[in-house]
Order: structure tokens, then C-alpha cells, then sequence
């Protein structure tokens, strides 16, 4: 697979349709995931309630999930929205934001993925972990753990048993479908230290994998290569996080098949 | 009517005077709305609890009703916050955020029309299409058609019939209560790149209003060519949507009299 | 009291143990108040559902509660964070925005005050005055009043009845136990042209008592004088609000012993 040319290839159909994202996410997050779906070239909305989600999510190419700052009505509309998509083989991303620090949002994931079919989960190792009870806890939504070998095997387990991706993002990345398995060395730092770049990689996901139903797998791997590299080309502009993010932001809508053939770094283990 | 020099007054009175804009909008943009209020010189306050958004239009000297990320219970807090400004000849603009795109949405605006009187709808061509019940699908929340002479037929009945301003952005702006009908050629297309910038314009356009309750309609042309022409002046400092944004704050902020004399381009046809 | 020392020891502190600060807070400035958080070193969480705030207060270093766009189920989850963080011992920043406004956020503030054990009440000259039932009408939530001798006596008076800090920001800031006050002479004027940074003040003020529980008064102006010289920090960077703020968040990330050595302006009367 040559993941290059399939991430120059999914962008390049971003940045010319321009995909419907639907977006079910957090009030921290709205604005900034909003803006770094319209810099990478995708068309963002936000649509929580119950009585307008279902026509919303017919529209789009995608839907996110995001349970932060969740409240227990939005899970309903999330399913709901959820379903719609299944009806109509709309990719659907699942972001467990908080998943293992409390038991309120741990229960949400579960419900979510027990009654609707989740294309990709998008979470940080600890996430991740909380959803296959390892009695990991989650300090806030930040990771208290590394990707190490325990964790890319519970990330395989928990690929297979939900029938769906599962995409660990962190200073190195794996996306995995419980057989194939990517490791992703793009990234840096300082993007931790912005809010909600993690979020925006969930929306980012949604549009690379809005470009190709068929293929989520390596449309999500290269989703977290393009995101990663565009947060090295903004270090090198700022190494401070106010104007770190700004220059994300131009990086996600400048960047293209030159920085990704520069500094791309997926790996199919 | 001398449009350059009606917009440096309005202008300079905003900035004197500071006036409160009252906003009951959406949570993608309340953090935007609220510092490009700040930057252009009012004063921003948001609220949406039905117990509280009387007291609080009746100090403002505008109201913002913007129906993105709505909820039922909001659409109450709005009818509830027009009337009141109604009473005190407050000035009401509405933004009808992704009208057209669900019933939900379409049927908020159509309630608001039909129980407040609304001095400003303004919105994309999609939107304001959406209203005059002409079967245009808004994708989401851009606009899919451009302004033609269709569409400023349709936004002069729409003014007549609901005896209010229309206001229309895109590529070319209009703006007409019916009778009197303005172009703007101000503007930039990265303004489109950042979420929020439609909303913003609507909460500027209320800032504007609050300094010429009598003159809405040349208020609401000022407000459009001012905001346009500081997204030209941005698009000069930085042709990508991150530091774009940045720049269009600081112009807001730092542009007057000397730029809008030189770039400021209204028609009154 | 050595200031210069105290403020230099809270920040190394923050920027190593990374203090969990859990903020129960309005939709306008969730994002930005995370920003500021991350920027300074804390790692910020949002969560506001009355089913996990115990939850994730319990985690917690600090708790804030902000009372803006407030709706009334926000009140409960408020009061029963701050009893758990009683409980424990973690340190309570209110923030009383839009405190004199309205009714309702009066009466929230004062339920809140009345229902639990506050550490800081941090607000402008006018918030904090509508709390002592001065008749004072706060215009929106920005301050229409100045710090003065009676606002000095008011403050000091409300920390007595309240065993609480009153802490007030404006161009000269005080925080005082009702016996010590301090005085600060940090900031810049540009602050109050971007929104969110006074509720950002109480989120930072939150971190810096996290790390210090047992000495609040101090720690609270620490967070005041390294608040408001980042501002001035920012200042000499941009004199424009848009590009302001991310000078100001750069700074919150990038000064340390050195500014502080040379900025710091706090004084015991």
C-alpha cells in the first residue's frame, strides 16, 4: 500500500467536495473542530438535537461522535444520528472523550457501540483502554498511558470484538482493524498543549474517510499522518502554543502532496 | 446617500459608545461573535435562560437571534427576548443558520417572523431562498446558490412581505428593505475558511444598528461593506485561514475612517 | 512575604505536576479558558452534567464555577461540586459573571454562596459590588465601576461575612481576605477588548491554589500579578486584539522566573 499516494489522493478529493462533516461534539471543542475541518477543506455543522440530527446526518459524507462535556439527551440524538448513518453506509467516528474518568462516560461509549455501528473510535491510550476494563483511569482527558505492546494488543482485541477501527492517537500513533496495523510517527508535542486537537483529529478523520467508504482503514491512517505532519510543519513556525495553533490551522489548508511525500511516516506492521 | 461617510460615523459612535449587543446564538461561534463585537468596539453579552434574557435586552442596544446548534427550548428565549425588544424599539437581527437544511430549522425562523417583529434577517443566499419557500435544499450551512437577479427578486419580496431588511452575504452582497436595494463588493473569499465570520457579520450588523435605530437600512449596507472590507485588509496580511482570522480581529479593530474611504464599495442601485 | 518567590514556586509547581482543574463554566469561553489552562502548564477539564461532576470534581486539584450563559440545572451541578470539593478540600474559584445584571445570576451567586464553602469569588468591580447590595447595575458583565476606597471596603467587608478571597480585576486589581490585602498592578488594557480573559483569571487563579491549599490569599495574587504581566508581555508583542491573544497565550506558556523577576507588581498594604 502505497500511503503516500493515498493520502495525497483522499485529500486532494477533501479539498475538491468539499464533504458535509456532521459533528455531535462538545461545546469546548465546536469552534476549533469547525475550524480545522474548513482549513483541511471539508464543510463542518454542528446539529445536537434530536428533532433535526436524523436529516442532518442524511446530508453528510460523515458523522463525528465526541462526548465531551456530554449530557445524557445527547446520547439519545447520537444514536439516533448513529443509525440514520448505518441506514445509509455513512461512516460514523466515535470520540470517547473523559471514557474511564467517569463512570457516566464510560457507560455512553458502551451504549453507543452496543446500538449502532461505529466505523473508527479516535481516542487517547487510556480512552481506549477504559472501553475493553482493564481498570485503567483516565485522569480528566488527557492519557496516563503509553502505546506499548499491551496496549496495541488491547486495541486489536477490542478492533475485533467491536467490529470497527480503533485508532490510538499519542507521540506515536496506531490505527488498527484487529488484523492490519498501522503505527503513525507524525505529530508533535506542543499539540497537546492546545485544546482540542484531539477532537480535531476525530473530524479530520471523518473527512478523509467520507472520501472512501471502502477503505476506512487506510483512509484513517492516513487521515492521522496528514493531521500529525501539519502540527510538525506548524513547530517549526512556533514553539509556543497560541500561535503553534494558528500555524496549524494555515498548515491543515496549505500543505499538500509535496509536505506529504516530504514527512510522512506510516508504517503497515 | 454619502455610504462612506455614514459608515465612519456609525463607526466611530460604536466605538465612543460601546453599545451592549445582546446575543442568543449558537455555541460554534459564541467565542468568535463575542471577540469580533469586542474588536469592532461593542460590548457583548450572551444569554439564552428564559428567567434572564428580557432583563438583559432591555439594557442592549441590539439583539442577536441566531438558530445554529438550536434546541426547542431556545426558540421561546428568543420570541420571549424580540418582544421584549420590540416594546423598547430595540433593534432584532436574526441569522437563520442552516435554514432550509432541516424542517426543525426552516420552522424556527417561520415561528420567530410570525411572533416578533425582526429588523434584519441576514443570511447566505441558501438560507434566505429557503424562507421565501422556493425548494432550495441549503447544504448544511453554506449557501449552494449564488446571488443572480432571481435571488434579489427574491429577497425584495421576502423584505415587503415581512417588512423587514434582507440581507444577503456571498461573493456579492445585497441588502434591501423592499424598495431601496444595496450592493456590497467588499469581501474576501477566506472569510468562508473561518467558522463563524456569516454569524459575525450578524452580530456586527446589530452593532451597527444600535448606533441608528431610525436608519437600519443604511446601518445594516455599513455594517456589510466595514466587515468586508476588513476581510480584504486581513486577506493582505495572510492568504491562509489561521492567521487569517488573526488579522481580521486586528482589523476590526484598527481600521477607520482612512480605510473605509479607500476601500469601502457600496451601491445603492 | 516575598511575592517575586511565591509566585516563581506556584509556577514551577503547576508546570510539573500539570493540576487537574475542573471547570463547571460558560459556553463562550470553555475553549479559551482550556487554552489558557494548558498554556500556564494545568490541564483543564470541562464537565458540567449533574451524573459525573461529583466524579470528576473528586479528581480534581481545583474547582471552578462560572456562572455566564447560565441556565438554571447548572446551579445544582455547581453546588454539588463545590459540597464534594468541601469535602475534600479542594480549593472552589467562583467567578460571578454577569453578577447585578440580571435576578437570576444574583440569586445563583448568592445560593452558591450560601449552599457551599467558597475560596475565591473572583469578578469585576461591579460583579463583586452586586454582591454586597449596593445597588449597583452591572452593564452586561462588563464592570462600570472603578476599583476605589469603597470598593476597597466592600471587597474587604465581603470576605469577612463570606470566610472567603474576594478578589477584583480591572486596570488596578485587589485580593483580600477581609484582613490582608494585596494590591496588583500587572495587566494592560487590550485584555478587556478579548473575551474570556477574565474568566480565564479565575481558571488560573484556580491552578495556582491548587497548588498551594492552605495558603489561598497569596497564591491568589500571585496568579493576578502573573496573569496580568503576561498581558503586558503580550502587549509589546501586538496592539491589536486578534494577534494580542495568542501573544498573550504564548506568554502564558513561555514566562517564567525571569519575567516575573523583573514584571511582578504586588503589594501588601
Amino acid at each position: 500500500m502505497d500511503m503516500k499516494q493515498i493520502t495525497i489522493n483522499l485529500l486532494t478529493k477533501i479539498r475538491c467536495g468539499a464533504p458535509l462533516i456532521h459533528n455531535i461534539t462538545n461545546y469546548v471543542v465546536m469552534n476549533s473542530s469547525a475550524n480545522i475541518l474548513l482549513a483541511t477543506g471539508a464543510a463542518p455543522v454542528m446539529a445536537h438535537c434530536l428533532s433535526e440530527v436524523e436529516e442532518m446526518t442524511a446530508m453528510a459524507g460523515a458523522l463525528v461522535l465526541n462526548i465531551g462535556t456530554l449530557q445524557e439527551d445527547w446520547v439519545e440524538s447520537m444514536i439516533v444520528a448513529a443509525r440514520k448513518a448505518n441506514t445509509k453506509g455513512i461512516p460514523v467516528i466515535l470520540d470517547p472523550v473523559g471514557a474511564g474518568a467517569t463512570a457516566m462516560r464510560t457507560a455512553a461509549v458502551g451504549k453507543i457501540l452496543s446500538q449502532a455501528d461505529i466505523s473508527v473510535v479516535r481516542g487517547n491510550a487510556s480512552e481506549i483502554l477504559s472501553l475493553a476494563s482493564t481498570g485503567i483511569v483516565t485522569k480528566g482527558v488527557d492519557s496516563s498511558v503509553q502505546l506499548s505492546p499491551q496496549v496495541a494488543d488491547a486495541a486489536r482485541h477490542l478492533a475485533a470484538a467491536n467490529n470497527c477501527i480503533i485508532a490510538i492517537s499519542g507521540p506515536q500513533d496506531c490505527v488498527t482493524d484487529g488484523h492490519q496495523f498501522f503505527t503513525i510517527a507524525n505529530g508533535h508535542p506542543l499539540m497537546a498543549r492546545v485544546t482540542g486537537t484531539g477532537c480535531g483529529l476525530s473530524a479530520v478523520t471523518a473527512a478523509f474517510c467520507a472520501m472512501d467508504r471502502d477503505e476506512v482503514l487506510p483512509a484513517t491512517a492516513a487521515a492521522f499522518g496528514f493531521y500529525g505532519l501539519c502540527g510538525e510543519l506548524a513547530a517549526a513556525i512556533s514553539d509556543k502554543p497560541g500561535s503553534f495553533f494558528v500555524a496549524f490551522l494555515d498548515s491543515l489548508y496549505a500543505a499538500g502532496e509535496k509536505e506529504i511525500n516530504r514527512l510522512l511516516k506510516i508504517t503497515l506492521a
